[in-house]
């Protein structure tokens, strides 16, 4: 069990947003997420969130050998190459707000030769398409868990006051159903969305798959463990350890889309507690991401029908969040301000 | 009739949008809002919204006098000295996003002469209450509107990619609400809210003094300058002024809560097409500036139930909107990128 933000510093927070300068309670879901940020940083008031940091965890996925995607497997080295030569949504808006941004191939399908060694540094690999096979056999697995606990422990070394994780990996939407959907005991056809924008066929192929990923998985839906290597991928399970070490190391962590809320439903079963370290970013347009906000009790900051993934719902809410925290910051206290002339 | 925003550019920002290295669709409503900016600017790709200004139309009005308000009169003047200050919620704001913001006295009931002359250089003088007698006359009216004219000029000529309009008057949302239900032919009940926070007591008063000044008012809703003198104030009317400015100049507005969307009500009947040049900053807690939404056809980018009014809703939507733009500025085309290995 992994201890819970300051509940006494989140009580000191709401008091202090009483007394500030506005009607009580006028700045909305920004009271709640100053006084969360402050409850994380045990301090009230809390330090800007000036030091954020992103990663863009990519890897390929067995199912997108099958009809899963509107996009071909091959979409996903030529995305990594996107984010290296800063030319993707995600690098736009890590520009926009100053955030660090940085890319790792997990399991991508391409050797990637020509970009920077330390891309690469954790590949392990591609996973098997989960209807017909395990994604990760359990040392593998373990393997990507612990990958992802470096790269947050990286993250956080080079100083960290909010992570954002974000996902690169044409088929992704489907093991992230499949792993809400193991879950929280949901059938396939509740879980399944359009990804990238299938048609009306391979939204039903989709359907299939993850049905089939879940009967093959039977009890085995239980062990968070079984179910991440079954049903994820290298880089779903090294999102798992991230998310698992930013919150053992008290970081908060904004989540983005379907991918990086399969995640936070894996990684709050294998060590509770995980959940209240993050954040929603926004509402996505697919239903397991929903479903997963709603389970986890997860509010969203934006609902602008984002569907891109790369993090991007995330740091398109990031300002949001830094502006709740600025205002318990800098806002006088109505009791300081000049009285009535 | 006011020139629209470019349609041509419009399907041109589309059509880019479509190409970009991103699933189609796939930026939701960003890309609405991408596509509007670069109408406005009658160009694609647009530039991107660095020069923003805001200005705080602040006004004191007759209906404070009555329990209409959680907070007394005497709150209006203290909160235009925080603004001068620099310590309220919009000062933060504008601060974080880089945004020119000025403080303007169009009808504050006290002298503020310790403040900057330029505060109050529009002055007029508080409303009326609206109950009672109509909130301004015909020539007070007029003069406002050419106030808020002259200062939205002042604004574009200071150079403007995107202007705000805020708002700070204790007791502002009765009027504004009764402007809302007038335009709309709708009852007090429907439109009324508790503003800054009032109990039951208050509510039902300030439904009384809604629904006794649109009983007052009577068939003079149909003319939207005799419905801005009867229900509205000198910092409202000034309002108007400045959306009708902007719009012919070819700005593009971010509206914030009911007494920005009460103003564009009564500025798109005095010369249609102002809207057009208009997108939202965020759903507010306020029934009026809900129904006004939907009436107008706005869809905010935000709903965070806020409900400070000072322009802090569209100030905390900002960076989003800017984040459409540079995504429609800086990102790949699908085709430009390195082809797969």
């Amino acid at each position: 069990m992994i201890t819970a933000p300051s509940s006494g510093v989140y009580a000191e927070a709401r008091r202090r947003l009483d007394a500030l300068a506005k009607p009580t309670g006028a700045l909305g879901r920004l009271e709640d997420l100053a006084a969360w940020v402050a409850a994380c940083q045990g301090s009230c008031p809390p330090r800007p969130l000036d030091r954020v940091r992103a990663v863009i965890l990519a890897g390929d996925h067995g199912v997108s050998h099958g009809s899963v995607s509107a996009y071909p497997r091959e979409i996903t080295p030529v995305m990594v190459r996107a984010f290296v030569a800063g030319v993707a949504a995600a690098n736009s808006l890590a520009r926009q707000h100053g955030v660090a941004l940085r890319v790792l191939d997990l399991g991508v399908d391409d050797d990637l030769e020509e970009l920077p060694a330390e891309v690469s540094v954790y590949h392990l690999g591609p996973s098997e398409p989960i209807d017909q096979a395990d994604a990760l056999s359990a040392a593998d697995c373990r393997q990507a868990l612990r990958a992802g606990e470096a790269i947050a422990q990286d993250e956080i070394s080079a100083g960290a006051d909010l992570l954002i994780i974000g996902d690169m990996g044409i088929g992704n939407t489907t093991p992230a159903a499949a792993l809400v959907a193991a879950t929280f005991g949901l059938r396939a056809e509740e879980v399944v969305g359009r990804g990238s924008g299938v048609d009306d066929d391979r939204l039903r192929n989709k359907t299939q798959v993850i049905s089939k990923a879940l009967e093959r998985l039977g009890q085995r839906a239980e062990d968070p463990l079984d179910r991440l290597a079954a049903l994820g991928s290298a880089d779903i399970a090294a999102g798992v350890g991230f998310l698992r070490t930013a919150a053992r190391s008290g970081v908060p962590v904004l989540l983005d889309g379907v991918v990086a809320l399969a995640e936070a439903c894996v990684a709050e079963d294998l060590e509770p507690g995980v959940v209240a370290w993050c954040a929603a970013g926004h509402r996505s347009t697919e239903p397991a991401q929903q479903l997963a906000l709603d389970k986890l009790g997860l509010e969203p900051v934006l609902d602008l029908g984002l569907r891109l993934g790369e993090g991007t719902g995330a740091l398109t809410a990031l300002p949001v969040l830094r502006s709740a925290v600025l205002l318990l910051v800098e806002l006088a206290l109505l009791s300081d301000l000049s009285p009535v002339s």
